[in-house]
């Protein structure tokens, strides 16, 4: 017994109602997609994903991103339904499928053609991150040597987003272009997978002043589940993660904050993924030593059926349902409604 | 006075009001868009189009044609409409706009990849010629040295269009290849634009052999108004396009037969484009002399504003309502429903 909230039958029979009626969105997630993680998402409740697996790919490769999800879509229909609008992701909830809203952790896909992001979110990609760790056309990522905010081009970028309804995300982005964007976007935006730098001093943590402004402008905090953001690391507990949650609740509001789980299960450690995701462009020198580390979630939360588990912490610490609700996908769906539209 | 259907007031008020009734689909033209073609369309009582300007374009310029269509389409938004749907047709009947449904006269922007047609179609690409006068991975076009039918590779293709819901068109396709797609596809198939070799024997006309194969499938023979495919040539009139209307209607009957007219207007001649379309590969040898040809489209019908023309002229020559209803476009209608799905 770990004397977490879930080991409690009565708050568990309470959380895992609430849990069945939420619509519960998941900001981020990179698995290595397989019917073994869509069982899953089932088993935990998740009503729709950002399902944002491209990193640093090119047009073939966002193409072939979006090849690879139709045919997963195909293949595991009864579990699956793509996800375009906020009404896909109510009628995903109804039929009890899991909705897939197919994301980009980089804008590396359009290479240099900015009109192409409206042929991408034709073919279902509704949230794109700016940058992905270093140096784009567009900006920087918060590994770059230097980051001297968002360029001409990516001013143009984030501007065909708001047209084409593209979510622009700012995970991965270098504060100063970060803070640049969020002032040049004529609509809300979001930093999907992140947590607290003000509870744990890493480069991948944001400052309480970036998610700040982010939520000033509507925007959403989605809250992740990367222990090495985390104070005690692989130590780390649900709680924990709810703790960073209510620090970011405490800054910008009960109505700007969600799930970013970022689980990217089932990959092989050390394996072809993670060395893809931790070089810069894929394939130069590694930026970050995520690669080979030993990276556990938050004990309670370590794979996606446990996701009930974030519902009990909260009913635990006497969240309203209302509160809970929000959090877990109400906010989310408010904002998709606002930048995809109706 | 060259004694014209047209140039009779009675049969022309007759004409008039059945085009004006009527859904006209054309079912290929390769102008040099602009608002004057599109307001062309617009006099001339055309309600849809397959927009077909791609001739060897690779994934690149496939996307960069549905690029350029976007920008038209929003540019022009009160003359034309896209289309994707039959519905969408009748919208643009409704509407007193011009629908556009993108096509491509080559499979060459899907490349070595067949599961693109699937991404190519939902971003408006609802008809495609399998080749463009020459080899390509799918098949011979009607120019090749030799043509060994249709490839492996080509099979897929044409059970991927089946599939995602594209209609295959044979128009510059070889004639072994296309038998062989008439054979092999699960759906009609068309060849949008042509004229019977029967009547004019040239290389680019069909056989009857060719287009009664394709009609006994449930495939659709549009008729073209590409002097060099007419007996008279430039000396031609809407009566002889008429004639091989008629030729092709005796062959195959009423239900496979509709508009394909070719309509290639205010390129420059010689010009960039002829140049193009003339070459293999658009770069290479010369393939045709069309480049630098004088070419006139038959006295009567030498515009699109014309159109009614056409009309009259089948109205002169005492056929049905119900029959010309179907020739100008009732029958390209029923078959896209089919290919395309309700």
């Amino acid at each position: 017994m770990t004397g977490l909230a879930h080991e409690n039958p009565e708050i568990m029979a309470r959380a895992a109602a609430l849990h069945a009626r939420a619509v519960v969105f998941d900001g981020l997630s990179t698995c290595n997609w397989s019917r073994t993680i869509f069982s899953e998402m089932a088993t935990g409740g998740v009503t729709a994903v950002n399902a944002a697996s491209v990193l640093w790919e090119d047009l073939r490769g966002g193409l072939d991103n979006i090849l690879a999800w139709r045919r997963m879509l195909e293949e595991n229909a009864d579990l699956l339904r793509p996800v375009k609008t906020v009404a896909d992701i109510h009628a995903a909830k109804a039929e009890g499928r899991t909705g897939i809203s197919i994301g980009w952790q980089n804008t590396s896909p359009i290479e240099d053609r900015l009109q192409d992001i409206g042929l991408f979110k034709d073919l279902g990609v509704g949230i794109m991150q700016l940058t992905y760790n270093t140096q784009n056309y567009s900006g920087a990522g918060y590994l770059e040597l230097n980051d001297s905010g968002l360029t001409g081009f990516g001013r143009e970028v984030v501007h065909e987003m708001n047209r084409a309804g593209v979510l622009c995300d700012l995970s991965h982005v270098g504060e100063k272009t970060a803070f640049d964007t969020i002032e040049t976007s004529h609509q809300p935006v979001c930093i999907s997978h992140v947590l607290p730098r003000a509870l744990h001093d890493v480069a991948r943590n944001k400052t309480d002043a970036l998610m700040a402004a982010c939520a000033a402008r509507g925007g959403l905090i989605g809250i992740s589940l990367f222990s090495p953001g985390l104070a005690r690391g692989n130590d780390s507990t649900v709680e924990d993660y709810l703790d960073a949650m209510a620090h970011v609740i405490a800054l910008v509001g009960e109505d700007h904050v969600g799930l970013g789980c970022d689980f990217s299960l089932d990959h092989p450690r050390p394996g072809p993924y993670q060395v893809y995701a931790s070089r810069d462009k894929g394939h130069a020198r590694e930026l970050t030593e995520y690669a080979n580390a030993k990276i556990s979630k938050p004990l309670g939360i370590r794979r996606i059926h446990e996701m009930p588990h974030i519902t009990a912490a909260m009913v635990r610490r006497g969240w309203s349902e209302e509160t809970i609700l929000k959090l877990l996908g109400g906010n989310w769906l408010r904002l998709l409604e606002r930048v995809w539209g109706g």
